[in-house]
C-alpha cells in the first residue's frame, strides 16, 4: 500500500464538518492556527466552511461565520495564502449565484457541491457555474449506501457529460465495510474513467481510516479528513492518521499534533464526537445519525439498549 | 465479505486484556454479568483472566483474582457453565504445572500461550502440557511487526511439528495496516496449512476492527475482541462491532449493549483506554506503548508534540 499513496491529496474538513458539531463556533485564532498547521503539515486543501447563502437557510442567525463564508471576511482571516488551498462546500438550493466571485477575486480555490443521488442533475448545474467562474470543482454524492444500482448508472452518465473535476464517494452513515467500500470505488472507477475520485468517510464503526486507506490504494486522489476526527456524530477519518501513514515525504505529523494539543483536546472536553455507541448503532443499521444525535441531547444518552430496541422493532421504528 | 465470516468464533478478552488497564479490579458481579451477556450474545469464548502463578510474578499481591485464576474460585463465580466456553492466557516462565488440573476437573476449556518469536519452542512445550491435560490450545505470537522473515520461517517449522490447535497473529503495537495484516495472514495460511488461525489486534490507529474483519474474510477462525474495546493502551477490536457485523444468525448485539450500558460506560469514566494520541504515535512508530502509558500517568499527558519529538529524535529516543 505504502508506495501507492503518493498520488493522494488531503482535504481537511475540520471547520466545515466539525462546524456541524459546534454550530461553527470557531474563533478566528482557531481557524488561523489550523490553516498554518495544515500548511506546515503539507495538507493540500482546507475546507474552511460552507458557501451557502444565509438568505436561503432557516436558523442562520445563530451560526458562526464559517457557515456562510464571505470573501471579505476570509481575506482578513487569511491575509496571506500559503501552499494549502481553500475549499468550501455548498448544498443545492442554497447557493446565491451573486455570492460567487470569479476565482481570481476570491480566496477560494475549490468549491464542492454536495447532493443526494436524485439531485445529481441540479448539482451538476451548480458545478458548471463554479467551473465557469474558474474554480476547481467536486461533486459529493451522499448516502451512497442507500442508492440503487439503476440510480447510480443514470448518475454516472450525467457526470461523464459534465465538467466536474472530481467525484466523491460519501459514506454519510458510516455504514460501509471495507469490502463494500472497495466495491464502490471499483464501480466508480469503471464507470467514470475520465474523472478523478474522492472519498469522505464517517467513523461510526471505526472504519473511516481503514476505508480511506483502501480507497487511496485503489487510486482515489482526494481524501477527506478532519483533525482528531472532528465531525458530525461519529466524526471522520482523522487528518493525523493520514498524514502519519500516507507515503509522501511532504507530510509532517508534528504540526497536526500541535493543533490537537493546543485546540482539539480542550475542544473535545466541551463538544462531543467520535465512536459513541448510539452512532455505532445507526451506522450498523445504515441510517442517518439524527436519532442518535437526538438521544445524545437527553439524560438517557447512554441508554443504548432501549435505543436499539426502538430502531429495530418494526412496528415502532421510524422511517429513515 | 459478509457471507464468508460464518466460520468465525469470537474470543472476548475484556477481563484478561482489560485487566491490564485496571489491575484486574473487576467485581464478581461484573464478571458474572459479562459471562451471561456474552453467552446470550452467542460469543463462543470468554477469556476470564491469566492462569500464571502468583509465585512466579513480582507485584502479584495488589492484583485482582483474574490475574491468577484459581479453579475453586472460578466455580463460585460461574456456578453453571452455559454455551460460552472459558479461556485463560499464560505467559512462558510463569506457569506452575501443579496449578493445571486435568480439563475434566477444570472450569477452563481453552488455554492460550503468549510468547515472543524467540520463545516459540518454550511456548510449544507448555502447549504440549495443556494439550496432554485435555485443553484446547493456542499459541499467540506477539509483536509480529518486529519479527524478521527467517525467525518466522523457523517458528513455522516448530509449529507444524506441534500439537497446537490454533496459531495467533498478534499485532501487539497496533502498527499494522490492512495491507500488512493481510500479507501476514496469507503467510501464516501458506506456511501452516494444517493449523487453524486467530488474530488479536490493537486499536492505536483505529484499525483493530478493520484488520480483524479482513482476517475473518481470509478464513481466520478465532477473533479476539473486548467489550467497548477495553484493553491495554489503545485497546482492542470491540466485541460489539464483531457481533453486529459478522454474518452469523447466532450473534445478538443487544446483550453486549446491555453490558456496555450497565458496566462499561461507568468504568470508562474511571479508567482510560482507546484512541488517544500518544498511543497513536507509538502505533505509527511500531513500538510498545509503555512510553505512552508512562506519559498518560503524568500532568503532561496531552503534550503529544514533545512526546513525538522525544520518540523521533535519534539522539534522545530510547530503544524499543
Amino acid at each position: 500500500m505504502n508506495s501507492k499513496t503518493s498520488h493522494c491529496k488531503i482535504v481537511d474538513c475540520t471547520i466545515r464538518d466539525g462546524g456541524l458539531v459546534n454550530n461553527w463556533d470557531f474563533s478566528v485564532e482557531f481557524v488561523q492556527h489550523l490553516y498554518n498547521c495544515l500548511n506546515d503539515a503539507g495538507v493540500e486543501y482546507m475546507e474552511i466552511g460552507y458557501k451557502n447563502s444565509p438568505k436561503l437557510l432557516k436558523g442562520a442567525d445563530s451560526a458562526g461565520p464559517w457557515r456562510f463564508l464571505d470573501d471579505e471576511f476570509l481575506r482578513k482571516v487569511i491575509p496571506q495564502k500559503l501552499n494549502t488551498k481553500l475549499s468550501a462546500l455548498v448544498d443545492i438550493g442554497r447557493v446565491d449565484e451573486n455570492d460567487i466571485l470569479p476565482r481570481e477575486q476570491s480566496m477560494l480555490d475549490l468549491i464542492r457541491v454536495a447532493c443526494y443521488i436524485q439531485d445529481v442533475d441540479k448539482a451538476l448545474e451548480l458545478v458548471q457555474l463554479f467551473h465557469d467562474r474558474g474554480y476547481e470543482t467536486t461533486l459529493n454524492i451522499m448516502a451512497l449506501s442507500n442508492v440503487m444500482e439503476h440510480q447510480l448508472l443514470e448518475a454516472f452518465e450525467q457526470i461523464n457529460n459534465s465538467v466536474v473535476d472530481v467525484v466523491y464517494i460519501v459514506d454519510s452513515y458510516g455504514s460501509l465495510k471495507p469490502n463494500d467500500f472497495s466495491h464502490l470505488v471499483d464501480k466508480f472507477r469503471t464507470h467514470l474513467p475520465n474523472k478523478r475520485l474522492g472519498v469522505h468517510t464517517h467513523n461510526n464503526m471505526q472504519l473511516a481510516f481503514a476505508n480511506t486507506l483502501i480507497a487511496a490504494e485503489k487510486g482515489v486522489e482526494l481524501l477527506d479528513a478532519s483533525v482528531y476526527g472532528m465531525g458530525r456524530a461519529a466524526g471522520n477519518c482523522t487528518t493525523e492518521l493520514l498524514v502519519a501513514n500516507l507515503k509522501n515525504p511532504k507530510y509532517k505529523l508534528r504540526p497536526v499534533l500541535d493543533m490537537i494539543e493546543t485546540y482539539m483536546i480542550p475542544l473535545r472536553e466541551k463538544e462531543e464526537w467520535g465512536y459513541i455507541i448510539p452512532y455505532m448503532i445507526t451506522g450498523m443499521l445504515d441510517e442517518h445519525p439524527r436519532s442518535a444525535m437526538a438521544l445524545r441531547d437527553t439524560p438517557d444518552k447512554d441508554k443504548s439498549v432501549d435505543f436499539y430496541d426502538k430502531l429495530t422493532t418494526p412496528e415502532v421504528s421510524h422511517s429513515k
